[in-house]
């Protein structure tokens, strides 16, 4: 099927590809994968564990209300996500000094953090820290947007977090790419992109031993150790056989009017009048509750 | 035991008793469940379940640094948590139109609603729906804690979440209590009591049956009904076997750098000079990093 089409998007991990519908792209997940030293290579089956794997963590979003671009799995490597425009920077979560997070802080290796730390991070080229002062500069996303994005990775992580403790596993360091999609006039921020062990890092609740790909560490792992660690989080999620994790098909579309809603404190929402007020609940309360 | 000590506090799920060690309590988890009507039944071995499965919850809480009063587990029944100034007002947490909720704004029963719903509720006399303005005019606790509250409740909301997610539930409905912890000098909101089918109404991420209490909506379950509800949150939560669900036994104590954390968007954060400010990251940066 990838060879039929031309991709409108492509790096070692993923294509993508116009979709069926209106506003709609597919997205197609490769084999290949990143090993020590930044050399790609090609993990048999890797690309067919991430499609089923990121969609068991967006549908999972999806139960707490958080809007996501992905609509439903296609096939073994493919998916439909909405058509959004993605912000040129992704927003690394770290629940541990990971990656080279120890280093510049003079923190040891993995220690948990006592509380998630954000970073941003520029796209193209890749890697480079940038703060918020950058984004809204440069116009790569308004400042009420990288509120929204600063507060719905704060929850995408508190689910994801979730999500592993419940299976064994704790999230030491996520990475996320948000969008902007606009549905039904109205624009808002959703999650975009996939959640696979290319940007999120793993370790087991218990021993703490690394489930994902180290990075910065100086470790070097192979074609072999890659695929053994997807393979293992896949099992984790319950998604590894391939009649497991059929848990709902229906498309995921979160409502909506649940786009903005932690984005402000109560007390900051009053105060930002740049932001349009959220639509009115459907249904409309009828009658008022007698309290509150 | 249970007889051989005076309980501090008393009801039909749970009895208070001072712990073994400084500014600590007991938590001793009873067969009592409130039946159809208010009824108050025995069901047999759902203290043990109850005590597991909060135990379960609030490890996994602790791995999103989200504080609690927990500490440990001690056997069967009981478990050790931080002696805290409990608020006197819950939280309801609405994910869906559940309990008279669906009546109160004309909506269908269990309805998904497009974000989560908060309610607080008065504990003594219990059920009275009260708002920030009744909590803060009678002292039952400081406009910044109420502040604190609301944010802490989203959180444990979300993690909640995405661990029924993970084993194929989705939450309704949580009823969380707060409490306010002294460590170091420092006060700071914590989740308190328990985490259990008492509080929170679990139903099947696939069909939508009900798994737990019924709660307004005329359904009459019986001590066979509870019993069976309790063991399959049990089950599903991986703590029915008493071999089961050991994936950690240290203490939790969430570090107190974390309390503060969500509680204020950066930009309320700023403008919040009631809040003491959080205490210096441990440890310091050095170096400063080059960007951001």
């Amino acid at each position: 099927m990838i060879s039929r089409r031309r991709p409108i998007y492509e790096d070692h991990a993923r294509a993508i590809f116009h979709g069926p519908e209106g506003r709609t792209l597919v997205q197609h997940f490769k084999d290949g994968a990143r090993a020590g030293g930044g050399r790609v290579v090609d993990v048999e089956g890797k690309g067919a564990l991430s499609n089923r794997i990121s969609e068991r963590l967006m549908r999972g979003l999806a139960t707490a209300a958080v809007p996501t671009h992905f609509i439903r799995r296609l096939n073994m490597r493919e998916q439909l996500v909405g058509d959004c425009d993605n912000f040129p920077f992704s927003v690394r979560v770290y629940n541990a000094a990971c990656d080279d997070f120890h280093s510049r802080f003079g923190m040891e290796r993995n220690q948990p953090l006592s509380r998630a730390v954000l970073e941003y991070v520029m796209l193209e080229p890749y890697g480079e820290r940038v703060s918020e002062e950058h984004i809204t500069a440069f116009d790569w996303a308004a400042s009420h947007e990288v509120e929204e994005i600063f507060h719905l990775a704060l929850r995408v992580n508190d689910v994801l977090l979730g999500m592993c403790a419940a299976v064994g596993m704790r999230m030491l360091r996520a990475e996320l790419s948000f969008a902007r999609s606009t549905e039904e006039e109205m624009s808002r921020v959703v999650l975009a992109d996939a959640l696979t062990p290319d940007g999120c890092l793993f370790c087991d609740l218990r021993g703490g031993d690394l489930l994902g790909l180290p990075g910065g560490d100086g470790e070097e792992p192979d074609e072999d150790a890659l695929g053994g660690m997807y393979r293992e989080v896949a099992r984790r999620f319950g998604v590894l056989e391939e009649t497991e994790g059929e848990v709902l098909e229906e498309d995921v579309r979160t409502p909506v009017a649940g786009a903005r809603i932690y984005s402000f404190t109560r007390r900051a929402r009053k105060k930002l009048t740049s932001v349009p007020p959220p639509p009115p609940p459907s249904p409309s309360p009828t009658p008022p509750p007698k309290t509150n």
